[in-house]
Order: C-alpha cells, then structure tokens, then sequence
C-alpha cells in the first residue's frame, strides 16, 4: 500500500499483475483511508477500462459442482486461443469457512502460472451489496489491466448468483450431473438470469447422468420464455468436461458467438448501460439505508417503525411516509 | 364519498359489501383529500383486519390462461363450502386497453352475484409500486369485512406478478396446455415463487395437452429445489377445468393443506411479517426516490449522475455518495 495512486493506476494499465493484484487488496480494505484511495484509484481506471473491449463471462454453481476446475479448464482454452485471461472467483462462504480460497487457488494452479493469466480468489464478506460493489470495482480494475476476457466466478448461495449476472456480458450456470428425479440444489430465479447451463463432469461413470441431465435442463427451458433480445437457440445446455477438456471449446464458441451478436447488434451496450443505472440506482438507496443506519437516533426510529409494521399496527406506506419525512426535514440529524 | 371514514371503516368491519366497494374506490382514488381519508380508513381497519383468520391465494397467469374462469369456478367451490369468498382481480393492461375490466367482472357474474362473495376488478394504473400499495391496501380491507379467502388474481405481465407472491399466504401459476415443446409464456422468475402450477382448460381436445403440459412442469418442478420450509411435494403441477370443474377441489385441498401446513409449523405469521418488513423498506425507498423525484434540484442532479454512470465516466458507489450526501444535509431542499 506504499505506492501512490497515480503510480498504482499507470501500472494497473499497463498490465503489472502484481499491481492489479495490489489494487484489488486496495479496493476490498475495509479502512477509511484504503477507501479513499481506492475511490481516487477507480476514478483513474474507470475511463481507461471503458476504452477496452473485454467480454464478461459470469459463471455461478453451487459448491461441489467443480466450478474451479471448470473456470481452469476455459481459462486455458482462452490462452490457447491468444486471450488474456482474468478470474476473478468470488466465495460467499470463505468468510465462515476460512480455508476454501487457498484450495481455490491452488485447484487453478496451472493458470494461475501462465504469464497472459491473473486468477484472483475474493472473500465475499458479510454483505451481499458489499460483494456487488467489490466485484464490480475489481472487473473495472482488470479490464483497465488489458484482459481480453474475465471469468466472474460466484458461489450459488444466497443471492450473489443473481447480483452476478447484473453485471457481465453473458451469464452460464453451472449444473452437477444427478439422476432424472434427483433434485438439483439450483435457485430457481437464477435459471431466468443464465445465457447457458453447462452441466459439469461430463466424463468417465458421470457421462451418461450428466447427458441425461443436460437434456433434462434443455427441456426446462423450453418452458421458459426465451428473451425478446437473444438469437434463436439461447438459452441453451451444454455438457462439459474439465478434466477430458470436452464440450469447453464449444461452450466458449457459443458464449463468444452470443456475446459477438450482442455486441453486433447494440444489445451489449445498452445491456451495460442499463447495469450501470441499476447498479447507481441500488447504490442510491443502499447509500441512503446506509446513512439512515448511521444515525442512531433514525436507525432507532426506523426499527421502532418496522417492528410496529410487522406487527401489522401501521401500514407499510404509511410508516415509510414517517421516516421519510424525518430524514428529509433533518429530524433526525 | 360522502360517509365519514368512521362510519365507512365501521360498515366494512360490519361485511357490508357496498361499503367495501366504497373503501376500495377511495384507496384507488389519486387525489389527495382522497388519499388523507383512505390513510384515516386504513389506520381504523388495520387492527380489525390483523384479528382475522383469512387465507390470501394468489393466482397469476398470462392473458387467455382462463384466470377468470378458474378464479369463478374456484370462488364458487369456497361458496359451496361454506366460506366466505372476495376476489381482487388486478389487470395491469386495463389502463391501455380500457375494456377488460368490465369483461372480468361479466365472466365472474355467478361469483359476483352470490350473497357471500365480492368480486372486484382494479385496473392496475401506471406504476408498479402503486399496484402493490393499493393491493395490499384492498387486502387489507377485504380482511377487515370478514372474507374467509381472498383470491389476488393478476395478470402476468412484468414484475406484477412476483409483486402478488410477496402479498399472499400461498401463491399458484396458471399455465395453458401446450404442446411439449411449444413455448410457453412464463417468465422463469415467477416459478421461484409458484407453491402450485395449475394447468388450465384441461378438458375436451385440451385435456391430453393439459397432462402433458402438467407432467412438463411437474419435471421442470423436480429440477428446482424446494423450498426448506414447505412440506413434502410442493411445489406441485396439477391440472384443471373450470369448465367442467374437474381438479378444483384436488388444487384447494392441497393450498388449503399448504397454508394450514404453514399456519401450524409458525411459518405462515413469519411470512407475514417477512412480507410486512420487506413492504415497508420497499415503501421506504419508494418514499425517499419519490421525493427526490418531487425536488426539481434534486431530480436534476439524480439525471446527471446517472447519464455520468450509464457513459462510464462515473462509478454508481462513487455517484450514489454524492447524491445522497446532498440530499441528507439539505442541499437541495
């Protein structure tokens, strides 16, 4: 944390993995004083990282799906391919475990050796909104670092699948193989937010559960309405290998030919602008929310309001109305 | 318009139905003496309707799934039971199409005319939160006038339809019978919240598509996981005809075992207060966007900041800061 800013920011776009790695730290520092410079810091990147164009790829499954070995697997395709590649692999759960980061990180060994790569394992933290703005913060740091492509990596726990899928170009959800009536541990508003559901371990006994699997979810999605803006074909399933290396050169084919038509045909823009708002938007109230938690004695009027709410005594609209009025008239200030 | 709140609140409380019709009128009304008296009716109504024991049943579906005919068919078996029945039908597209309305309302003439029943159609107006205000707000309302069930019937267009779940004890999907791999109209988002799939118009030439439209989603239903809290086998599909009537005792049976499930395991009156904390910071928000909204000053600063995030030249945390340090110290009241 020795380096300025401004030095810090030149290195970041000129692609110093070490100082991304640095910048990331930075950004994810609870400290007052790390925050304001993290703010300086991103107010450097932002416009260097719009100048780039680099494709969001979201990947989100739950635990034990082999997620790790699945993100290494297209990493390594993507290098082969010339790409420079950043992961960026985001763990709900490493807060309360503590140990699974290491694990990551050492299951995405062989990338994370290979000079076009940068693989970065984040705890989550304990606020989900918190884990929106952090990993929104560093995919703007690694895009100003020159990435060709970065691989958003999220847990599918709670709700940070979702707050994923607002913020890359294309979204694929990660599916175990299980027998035909096995239940499957997926969330069912993610299905709304994937491009693609890749069923995972595609190979050796696994092979023919995760083809019948792969049909069972491209049944599902038949069902579900296709979005106005997609080519047909979308969303699809496809079945994937990471350790025979199957199926992954064609999901990257479809994830790039969705993100080209997208990009082709003005939606990816308008799709990041509309991020954009909505996360300032969300920003706005959390901001607000935040304040309003802040001072104790509209934090006390605030609960006071709820708890009269919940006990169906005042009206939802009517004790918003209250509150409201008190932090805009400086009541409580 | 003319009864005082007192007597108006007392005559709901009383179940007398033109009274109620009144009551909703009001809380429908845009104007703000209108407004005042509905917040004075709803403050009397509040404590009566939170004494009652009434089951609130969803019932969403796309335009021409035959929700009017089942939502009669439905009332008519509660009737038939013993129970007393009101229906708030909530049409979002009434207010473009101007007609539907009062189409509604002559498809449900049975359930309307029978001395235990209340049929309301609403036209859902031009904002989304209005709708949920005003839903809540008629709820609450037919709670207080002693209704036993009250049917919440939406069309499933937008965000209108998840905005329904939020507000009801059990919450049901209506689905026409399809081909198997036609496209259906769901938005994926709402089965997250669907208790039962409910197949409709399962009878006649439908009846072979209605079961297996029905086996569809009952294995769509098996690849999401359940809900922690519900018991064994729900989510459910099943199918119905309103016309014949076959399948509406076997779908009330089940919602009334899921709700009564609900009631008895202390789950029910923990989403009711879920449902009244998250309303209230809905309402929060709303209040406090609302009022940006009002300031020109302030509405005008929003605007700027936004068009900055959306170019990319901003970042939403960075943005949200300013505004809502602006708005909190007064700036541009």
């Amino acid at each position: 944390m020795e380096t300025g800013t401004g030095t810090l920011a030149r290195k970041v776009a000129q692609g110093d993995r070490r100082a991304l790695a640095q910048a990331i730290t930075l950004i994810e520092s609870g400290r007052p004083d790390h925050r304001a410079r993290a703010e300086d810091l991103l107010a450097r990147l932002a416009p260097v990282a719009a100048g780039r164009q680099v494709l969001r790829l979201g990947l989100s499954g739950a635990p034990g799906v082999g997620k790790s070995s699945l993100v290494e697997a297209l990493g390594l395709h993507l290098l082969g391919q010339g790409l420079r590649v950043a992961v960026l692999a985001v763990d709900p759960s490493s807060q309360r475990s503590g140990g699974s980061l290491l694990g990551d990180k050492t299951r995405m060994e062989r990338l994370s050796r290979a000079p076009g790569a940068f693989v970065r394992p984040s705890p989550a933290g304990a606020q989900p909104g918190g884990v929106a703005r952090r990993s929104r913060e560093a995919l703007i740091l690694c895009e100003a670092a020159g990435f060709d492509v970065v691989l958003l990596e999220t847990v599918g726990v709670g709700q940070s699948e979702t707050g994923a899928a607002d913020m890359v170009d294309v979204f694929a959800l990660l599916i175990a193989p299980a027998g035909g009536d096995e239940l499957q541990g997926v969330k069912r508003g993610i299905m709304e937010r994937a491009d693609l559901t890749l069923v995972t371990k595609a190979d050796g006994e696994l092979l023919a559960p995760a083809r019948t699997t792969r049909g069972d979810y491209a049944a599902a999605l038949r069902l579900l309405r296709p979005r106005a803006e997609d080519p047909p074909g979308y969303p699809l399933a496809l079945a994937v290998s990471a350790r025979e290396g199957t199926g992954i050169a064609a999901a990257w084919e479809r994830i790039a030919a969705l993100a080209a038509w997208r990009r082709d045909n003005g939606i990816a823009a308008g799709m990041r602008e509309d991020q954009a708002r909505a996360a300032f938007r969300a920003e706005v109230t959390a901001a607000f929310l935040a304040r309003l938690a802040a001072d104790p004695a509209l934090a006390e009027r605030m609960a006071a309001l709820e708890a009269e709410v919940a006990a169906g005594r005042l009206l939802p609209g009517a004790a918003a109305a209250r509150l409201v009025a008190a932090v805009m008239t400086g009541v409580g200030a």
